[in-house]
């Protein structure tokens, strides 16, 4: 799901990021703000790595992509860390996104509260149905998606999640590249065919449970 | 999200298999999917690699992992692949699974196509909510959570998805662990404490965002 389909070798010039690698930074960008809420101030690679089931030198191999970020002797300052990483990440502003499809998929993303928390913000709905447009879903305005190109320049969004059936899935995204968007969060399941500058990630929520499932069949329950 | 907080190396004996690689066997399970419905027979290591932006060694390793499966001067015979992707993993058998939250999220998740495409089948729902208990939704009868013990036992449900506010996400988690659940899908923003013995994933919706927007920051438009 986090591991994406851009090679880390298909750019000229400088060496390409692996995608692996930077869903790592999110990780390390969570465990960072759960020690800074539990009060620590500093950290290492070594406790990095425990809490994420990583070797330090993984951690160390994965920031060193980004920068040198530890002192001799104190290792990370959390703090100054947490503002690194989410500098690299562009979680550093915060983002106005919409969301298309009203259905319960979409109403659930409106209410997530895990993107607020991360500097995502929902400024606006789209739907086609007549009897949504117009309404608000937990403080947020439902516009028709005809109105997208407008809504998207006003409200300044760039991002967007597609929360539509699949069957309608890729129109939906082509009115989104029009109306401007630079980059498509795709629930619905399909792979959407766009112009290479879009960038998109598809969310395939089975795979998460296919993860737990290999645990709970390739693992011994303890007594 | 799929890096889960597995150690690599936490288990005595076999060496484990890094949570990083599981998370690609699902990856390639996918491609190998399309593959087959696109009229592929056979593929490579280098045009799965080259699908999801891997290198064929990558590929090649991973699979190592689990056995021998190409064949010299023919490739992967994609069928015989997934089927063995499939077993690895746990889905060549069909999963019965329950829903605990008939929120918008619940609801969403109740209706999600890819579930059952990966073979995982939401059999029950659960909620505390008087108003819903005893409804259908999506075809699926909701129930009251006290009840999770017989159900679970009924109708041989082993994994559950945790749909539910933070606030009640640990209550509820230990009343599945009660009811015999063994592994949990958590979709609530917070850490699960449970016996070493169940097995949880937790889902992290805004690390999709934190993808997307590294990749709209870090990388310009082409014209």
């Amino acid at each position: 799901m986090t591991e994406g389909k851009k090679s880390a070798e298909e750019s000229s010039g400088e060496p390409q990021v692996p995608q692996a690698v930077v869903s790592r930074l999110s990780l390390y960008l969570r465990e960072l703000q759960h020690l800074v809420r539990d009060g620590y101030e500093t950290t290492s690679s070594t406790q990095l790595g425990r809490l994420l089931g990583f070797t330090d030198a993984q951690v160390r191999k994965d920031l060193a992509w980004f920068g040198q970020f530890g002192y001799p002797g104190i290792g990370y300052r959390c703090a100054e860390l947490i503002a690194a990483i989410k500098k690299i990440l562009g979680t550093n502003q915060s983002w106005n996104l919409a969301i298309v499809g009203m259905g319960n998929l979409g109403r659930a993303l409106i209410g997530y509260r895990g993107f607020h928390q991360q500097g995502f913000e929902i400024v606006a709905g789209f739907d086609t149905d007549p009897a949504k447009i117009g309404t608000h879903i937990e403080g947020v305005e439902v516009f028709n998606l005809d109105d997208a190109g407008r809504i998207i320049q006003e409200k300044n969004i760039r991002m967007a999640i597609v929360a539509v059936p699949a069957a309608v899935a890729q129109r939906v995204a082509e009115a989104l590249v029009a109306a401007g968007i630079e980059g498509i969060l795709n629930f619905a399941p399909v792979t959407l065919a766009l112009p290479k500058h879009i960038h998109t990630v598809g969310v395939d929520l089975a795979i998460e449970l296919e993860q737990l499932s290999f645990s709970v069949v390739s693992k011994v329950p303890k007594e």
